[in-house]
This record gives C-alpha cells, structure tokens and sequence, in this order.
C-alpha cells in the first residue's frame, strides 16, 4: 500500500481529468470548479476510497474516477456551504470562498456542476464495466454507497438540521444527527465503497463500518474542537463560527475536555475494529486514526 | 398509447413514492422538496420520458424512476435559478417561491437533495437490473444520456452563458447555447432516455432526436415569446424577466414575428422527422408539437 501523500498525489494528478471539456462560452463554469478543486485541502475522502480499494487487494486506478466523484460532491458542499445564505465564510483554506472570487451565481452553479460531474462520471464509469458484469455489480453498488452517503439521509440531512439548529436549544441528539450525517457520512462512504470496489468480503467491510463510523465522528469532533482552539492561519478559515453563529457542536455543549477524552475513546475504538488485520496491511488505517487524533487544520 | 394527461397523472401519483423516507429531524428538508414537487407544472419532462419508451414498445413502469428522476432535476434547477443570486423570482406557477417559502438555505439545500435524489434513484434502479445484463445496459445508458444533458455541457452550461449574458451584446450565438443548453437538453434527454429504456432501434432514436432538438428549441422560443406577450395570470411567474434583467433570447434579438415563424419552422420540422412512423403511434408526438406551437403558460 502507498502512503497517505502518495494517495493525495495521485488524485491531485487526475483531479480535473474526469471534468467533461466544456464550452468556451460557459468558461466560468469550468474556472469556479477548478477554483475550488485545486485550492488546497486534505484530500481525506478520496485518499480513504483508495487506501480501502488497495487493502481489499482492487486496482486503485479503477477505483480514481470514484474518488475523484466523493472529492467533487464534497467540494460542491463546501461552496454551497461558505454561501452568503448559508454559513456566510469569506475564507476557505485560506483562500478566499468561490462566490467572493466567481459571485454567489456562479458559486451556485459551480456546486450545482461538482454534484452533476460526480453522478456524470460514475454513470460513465458503469458503461464501460459491461463486459465484467462482477465489476459492473461492485462499481454499481459503490455509486450507490456515496449517493446515499451524500443525500437525503446523509450530509444534506446534517447539513439542514445544523442550518436549521441556530439559535435552537443545544440538545445532544441533534449535535450526534449533525456530527453523524454532515460530516461522517461522507467519510464511511469512501471506506465502504473503495472496499466495495475491491469485491471485499462482508467480515472485512463489517470491520471497517465500525473504523469508518468512529473516524468520521473523530473527524467532525476534532473540527469543533479546532473551531475553538485554532487560529485563522493554521484553519485557512474563520474559527469560532459556530459559537458565533450560537450553533451546537460536540465540543460546545460538553466542553472541550470531554470532547477531547471522546476524541481518544473514537481513536482507540477505531484502531481496535481494524485488530485482527495484519499490522502491515492496516498500518495505514492506524495511523491515519492516530494522525486525526492529533490535527491541527 | 396513453394521452398527455394520462401519463401526467402517472408520475403524480408515484412523484414523492422515490424520495427517501427523511429522519424528522430534517422534516424541512422534505417539505422544501415536496413543496416545489407538487406546485403543479406541466411534466413535459417525465410525460416526454414514459411515452418516449411507451412507443418504442417498453415497459412504462420500468421508466417511472426515471421520469421521476428528470423531474427532480428539472425542479432543483428551477429552485435555484429563482433564488435571488440567480433570476431573483417571488413566483413561480401562480406560488411564492421555494426561498420565499422556506428561506435561502433550505432553498439551496433542497435544491441540491432534489439533483441527490435523483441520482441515488437512478443507482438504485440498477442494481435492481442484475439479473438481466441487457436491462441494465439500457438503464446506464438513460441514466447517462440524463446526467450529461443536466451538466456541465447541457443545462448547467446554458444557465451559466444566461447568467453570464446580462447586460453584454445581444449575440445570436449566445442565445443559440442557451436556448440549446438551458432548455432543449433537458428536453431532448427524456425522450432519447426513453427510447433507450425501451430498446428501441437506431433507426428509431436518429429521427427522435431531431423532433427532440426541435422540441426543444421550440419549448424555449415559445417561452421567450410568452415572456413578451403573457400576463402574470396566464405564466404563474412575472413576465417580462429577460428584457428587465436585459437579458437576451431568441425574441428579444429577432422580434416576436421572426420568432414565431421560426417557431412554425421547428414544429413543422419536428413533425416531418417522424413522418415515417404508424399515424396511430405518432400521434402522441405530433399533437405535442402543435400544442407547444400554440402554449399560453
């Protein structure tokens, strides 16, 4: 298996390669996409998908246009996210948001694109598995892993509860259904489908649900623990919205000390659903749980 | 065949049936969907999708996902082309629109859980079709011929030129894309994706899909032309957009006389390309040429 920046490489490297050429006459489009796509960023969801796919022994070069599809409808969220409507951000990654450099018209659309790009390139991607129909089957099933992920019971989900959670009474179920939907979500997808990819047997993706569950939740902890804690330079973005904006996370309704000892429990809970994996194979997901632990942006 | 209204009625008796169930916690997020599902609306999409497969001998009920799917999309683009970055509408059919109803942030969101919906819908669909290789070859290939005419090189592109367009020269070119993109991809897919659904022959889906680019452009030419002549009444939304927001499009540039002859051209050239057809089968996408010729709303 690649390392984690040798993952990050290769998708920088393909990023923009599944975007359809497109008019010159709707250039805007293509420049608010690659804007956003190229502006940094960790690269979590699309580096899961592979590192899954290479450890339940797949081709990672099968599995790039599927994480290259989670990293697009994760960029699209962000755009819609830093909206003016929305969290209202003027920074992301340090950089200044898609609608303050495109106008929020153009940032609408160039999200509007990301998600249609994603479903785009999967749909092709199915058309060219017809001579494998085992293939066709794990690919299929692995699009339809993230279109769950992405929707209606999954980050839109979180996404609506967390707009609609400002100003409410900070109750703990809906801190969990936002940490679980928006951000988790799209971070135990790329897990099971890069697996799914692979044709990985069930005991192994059964493992991997509870590795996946518990970093994703991790992950979205120790944003709001950096939302209190960082600084502009080292987040690339404005911290302190969500306590500015009176909205709940984790870190604000039970304090930063026990969102901390909750971050390690998901850290070690995670490292111990992957034991029974060889320590060569499931260096990567140890590690990664360990580094996320430790973030800071 | 059935008539128009007889498929209409179809796919609004199953058009909520393909949303997820939602947790309650994001009940918003379904009301905003259902509100601009049910507003009314003529389904020319979906009607256009099921009789498309109904002629070519396919099984309609196999193509209601499909039909729901293209409405969807069609919906979430309407919800964000009035927000008031984009058109910036307060009524659309005769109804406030979705941010007025809901605000901006459901509005995007349930915009976007639409163009999810549709696509987890359309995944879905396939690994349903495992059992037979020669199905689920037809569904990829409407599943794809719907996600391009959406995107970056479809209706997204045309929204992105018209956005664009605002107060620059009046070019002919321009208003071609748009007309081409914004509108007519939208209305061409359904009908190839139809075809396709069906199995329908080559010979069947060339003459279609020049009564479908015809279509098309005539839908959009008879939208510009009731845009100048239409009251509020008879379009459920405020006319005379494009010449307040100087816009261009096909009227506009050459006159409402130009664009009616030009319109009789397109219905006449829709018509002649499925000369060829049983009248009896034909009917259907004949009188729907005449009737759009002819539309007040």
């Amino acid at each position: 298996m690649y390392d984690y920046n040798e993952y990050k490489a290769l998708i920088e490297e393909h990023l923009l390669d599944y975007i359809p050429r497109i008019d010159t006459k709707a250039q805007m489009l293509f420049e608010s996409m690659k804007y956003s796509l190229t502006s940094g960023g960790k690269r979590l969801r699309p580096v899961l998908l592979l590192a899954a796919c290479d450890f339940a022994g797949g081709n990672i070069y099968e599995a790039l246009p599927f994480a290259c599809a989670i990293e697009y409808i994760h960029t699209y969220s962000l755009i819609h996210d830093d909206l003016p409507a929305m969290d209202n951000d003027d920074l992301r990654r340090g950089n200044p948001t898609n609608h303050k450099v495109f106008g929020e018209d153009i940032a609408i659309l160039g999200g509007d694109a990301l998600l249609n790009t994603a479903m785009e390139l999967m749909f092709r991607d199915f058309t060219y598995q017809f001579d494998n129909l085992e293939k066709l089957r794990r690919h299929c099933r692995a699009g339809l892993i993230i279109a769950k992920a992405a929707g209606v019971n999954g980050m839109i989900a979180g996404q609506v509860v967390d707009v609609e959670n400002s100003s409410k009474v900070n109750l703990q179920e809906y801190v969990d259904f936002i940490e679980e939907n928006k951000t988790g979500a799209l971070i135990c997808a790329p897990i099971i489908a890069g697996l799914s990819i692979a044709g990985a047997d069930e005991s192994i993706i059964d493992a991997f649900n509870v590795y996946a569950r518990c970093i994703g939740k991790a992950f979205q902890i120790s944003d709001d623990i950096l939302d209190m804690t960082g600084s502009i330079e080292e987040l690339g973005k404005t911290p302190g919205k969500d306590s500015q904006q009176e909205k709940a996370n984790f870190a604000i309704v039970n304090g930063i000390e026990q969102a901390k000892e909750e971050l390690h429990t998901l850290t070690i809970t995670a490292i111990e659903s992957i034991e029974q994996f060889e320590t060569s194979d499931k260096k990567f997901f140890r590690d990664l749980a360990l580094r996320l632990e430790q973030r800071r942006a």
